[in-house]
């Protein structure tokens, strides 16, 4: 059964939740421990949950040829949509399809690329862009922003200058650990675990630890993240949802819906188009993109809705989430030829995107103690029908409650 | 039968020619749409060409240890020559080998090298020659020269300068489609395709597709290319065919035969040599590279034809082409000690092999319009004897109908 | 058996030795010649020494996974010492484990990191860091030390400036070549040959021929590398044993123990603790790397002995070489907290971690004439008890013979 009710805006739980009697059905698909990572796998429903009437599947996928040699797709099929994760950039989330609806976009990049073909340092630091084309991918986790010089500590404990490299380091970095988790009692909840390390000597010893789960049926699942600082020494650490959808939620007169508490330009281009920043143009060739930075409103418990609603308002997206968990909302305007990559990127973050330097001097770039964590969720929803659509558009203004929002028409002064 | 008849300058006939009555054999090896990319895999003329009397063969070898790890070859065998495709390498041509000649060289990279394992920006820029021992591989796309600083445009639609890497990415992007079609009725042409994506997100989206063919029995091949802007706006686009000789064709006394307009020495270094700059010596341990930028005459269709013929003049490498493709001929002498890599390439391009900020501001660095494309052809003939090497030098005189060449004595002034 | 003997400073005896009257077991692993790369393989003593009484083994194991993917290791084990060499990664050796006695360290780079993820151009060229974990890793060839600009020779044969990476290349180029050789007589010697080019065009051609050797039941092992230049011309050389220590070797009070003739402090820091440069602190949060350029004296040929000594004396390492061979011995000092890398390195090298520039300033780079070979034999043992480890230490007391080390109070002056 599947309701608007999966939209409800509750405190994110994390990880496996306690307390179900029977054992969950548990497989290890990567470990660099136990040394494993098998090649082609599946497993159904039928077999692993027969009590369960929605067949469900999820299989591990080795794909090969070009760019795309080595790389590992996990397809989660929960019977109404399916989810592609890619084990080996990060634990991103390449598209997620249900039905005619999709998220996800289509990139001019059109390979699932393998980091060993990609070099973030490459193109004055833009080398990220060479396997860009995800739905979700995660920027961060040492830096998030637009490269350029921040200075850091080398390897004789002195404060030097590094060229930081577009979106950080965290989508090329290959998951060391993935197991595929199901409970065996309704919901009977579908998990993919996984975890990335960002670790080097003489730098961040960051762990991210992701869940990405669904139930059979649903129309919505979750991405329940959690950041460990591993190091002896407080660790800064950034880290946004780059969320990206073309076609069919992307078209002329799409409209971005969240309660905006104030918006700010990221620069002069986008300054010429704050007083539409919401609404969305046709593919447009020679766009050149505009962001914007925003603050959102949260309930009592600081939970907020943002969506992406096509035109005719009958379908949409909704991703909900903490503002105190995440409380930097980019919103990434390209709406260029389709050629060329007609996008937007709908991106809740703990920063925005300018360079860690400057995020840094705004107090927007957090630390971990030793040892410490951070835990993030992302409920994600695709809905259809008017109905659907309406009642999430519903939520948004409650929690906006009739304020306006404030709009900055320059961007900010960073000098 | 093989005469110097492939030698016949005539138009170049691109991609699989139309009208065979029987459906030609084909084979897809590689394939990133389809998940495909076999390992060991062989054909032979007595199963595919029944009728063909010359045994040919075409086989796909997966290369294991070291930097060749995960190289893929593909060897066409017609009978008489046998030509190695490297898809990892950008479809370049390893070596073509027909008896005791041979086109390729020697050079201290003796493994096939994965691209994973060249880092491009490296050594200030120079790390494509990590890899670099093909006989032919091609420079480009998106920029094809020497190192250094070029504008460029950013993701956020801004003017600003990177530093371009030695001689382009594509030869070491590997190939995402690869497909062997052999004709099934005489003369049984024997064909590679391959496509090559030099892609990004705010950057170029050049498709290169090539068809590499020959017949059973042939002293001769043809390069047969194809790129593509797939990309909603003008796109800038640079290529060099970097074809490189050693032993045999190459020794004290060899010659180089073009009907040359004029030549123009590369820098300083060159010019002090530009009186001998079709003849060379053996090898010089410490000998520096002297680098020639030719202006070749062609026929009336703007055919011409470059050799490198060898002291005794019975042995020569003919290569023709049209300079309405290709009107930037280099000529790179490295004829250093053979441990260092004696060595000699005979490179027709779009433009020279100076910076593209350079090659921008003389008007040689051609633009894709949206969806165009240019195609190029190269065909290759290994001529044995005083008799088909008098021929091809014959045509060269016919072309150069008499004509001086003009010499530059000094290198271009550039700034 | 296993004495102290082992310790004996004899003149290096490099490669097989000659004159066995039966032929050695001979098993090629990796050749790139011969297109092998074995999966997962195994020998053991029985099969291949049935007189030998200590039961032995080797074995190769591919690693899968995250950024251990397409590693290999060979594994080993004499029955009294388990020795896991990394061919990946430049034949560097992982750990040594003998009983509760460890050559390694805990990394915070938990992975046994594939080059193809190592970008050593990343972070102002400190991307070595990402997969710095071996118990020994070489650092070289073309140069060794700290990253910075240096000169070098063009593609056009000029003078021009590059940045150097932190510690050079080799350790994250893979073996090219990798064999066993058994000798079927008594002492019964077990050896891992690799081969580790570092060649590219218009630069050095600089091979690396390891044997790593040991024999059924002994606590020593032997690293004899031979580096040659195969170029046409003279070629610069670096290269530094970088054998780093954890626990149990390393611990509060732990000493190190060797014949010093003098000691420099690298920099400030380490002139601040020069007074007690040979002994370690337990893990200190926010330490400081202390990094000694130390000489040591030598017997009459030169054979010297470096230790680090447990605090109870009752156990240690020593590490026997020619100070004609490697001259310049780096005590690196990172007593650091266990997260973050609690390290000492004991280095004996050609030169010291400064930048190139400044090695060469100093006379500290050599040369190799085309063609020519500098071999260099490291002799390493595991001893245990007081007995063991004080023959060890008379062995230093008797080389040092009662001259004070000259302790130089302020880091050498570099302008």
């Amino acid at each position: 059964m599947v309701s608007t009710a999966s939209l409800a805006i509750v405190a994110a739980v994390h990880l496996v939740s306690a307390g179900a009697s029977a054992e969950p059905f548990r497989e290890t698909l990567i470990s660099t421990e136990q040394n494993i990572d098998v090649a082609d796998w599946e497993i159904c429903g039928a077999r692993v949950t027969p009590g369960c009437s929605t067949p469900w599947s999820v299989r591990k996928v080795a794909l090969h040829g070009g760019k795309q040699e080595g790389v590992s797709l996990i397809v989660v099929d929960n019977g109404k949509l399916r989810l592609t994760v890619v084990p080996t950039r990060g634990m991103g989330v390449l598209s997620v399809v249900m039905g005619d609806a999709r998220l996800g976009w289509d990139s001019p990049v059109k390979e699932v690329v393998h980091p060993k073909f990609v070099n973030l340092e490459s193109r004055g630091g833009l080398g990220w862009l060479d396997g860009f084309n995800e739905w979700m991918c995660r920027c961060g986790l040492e830096w998030m922003g637009h490269p350029g010089p921040d200075k850091f500590i080398t390897n004789v404990g002195d404060e030097a200058v590094m060229s930081l490299t577009l979106h950080g380091k965290i989508a090329n970095i290959p998951a060391r650990d993935v197991e595929v988790v199901v409970d065996r009692e309704s919901p009977y909840r579908i998990r993919v675990w996984g975890r990335v390390d960002e670790r080097l000597f003489f730098g961040p010893k960051l762990e991210l630890r992701t869940e990405i789960s669904t139930e059979p049926g649903s129309n919505s699942f979750r991405i329940a993240d959690e950041i460990t600082n591993d190091g002896a020494q407080d660790q800064e650490f950034q880290i946004v949802y780059h969320c990206n959808h073309g076609r069919p939620l992307l078209g002329e007169g799409s409209t971005f819906v969240a309660p905006v508490a104030r918006v700010s330009p990221f620069n002069a281009t986008a300054a010429k188009g704050v007083g539409t920043f919401d609404r969305y143009a046709g593919p447009t060739a020679g766009y050149i993109e505009q962001v914007y930075c925003l603050k959102l409103h949260g309930d009592q418990e600081g939970r907020t809705l943002a969506m992406l609603r096509n035109k005719a308002g009958d379908r949409a997206v909704a991703m909900a989430f903490s503002t105190r968990e995440l409380p930097c909302f980019t919103l990434w305007k390209n709406t260029t030829a389709e050629k060329d990559g007609y996008v937007t990127g709908l991106e809740p973050g703990t920063s925005y995107s300018y360079n860690r330097s400057i995020e840094r001097k705004l107090g927007r770039v957090p630390k971990l103690a030793p040892g410490a964590s951070r835990r993030i969720a992302l409920d994600v929803s695709i809905l259809s029908g008017a109905e659907q659509v309406g009642e999430a558009a519903g939520r948004v203004r409650a929690i906006q409650a009739g304020r306006a929002p404030r709009v900055d028409r320059e961007p900010p002064k960073l000098d």
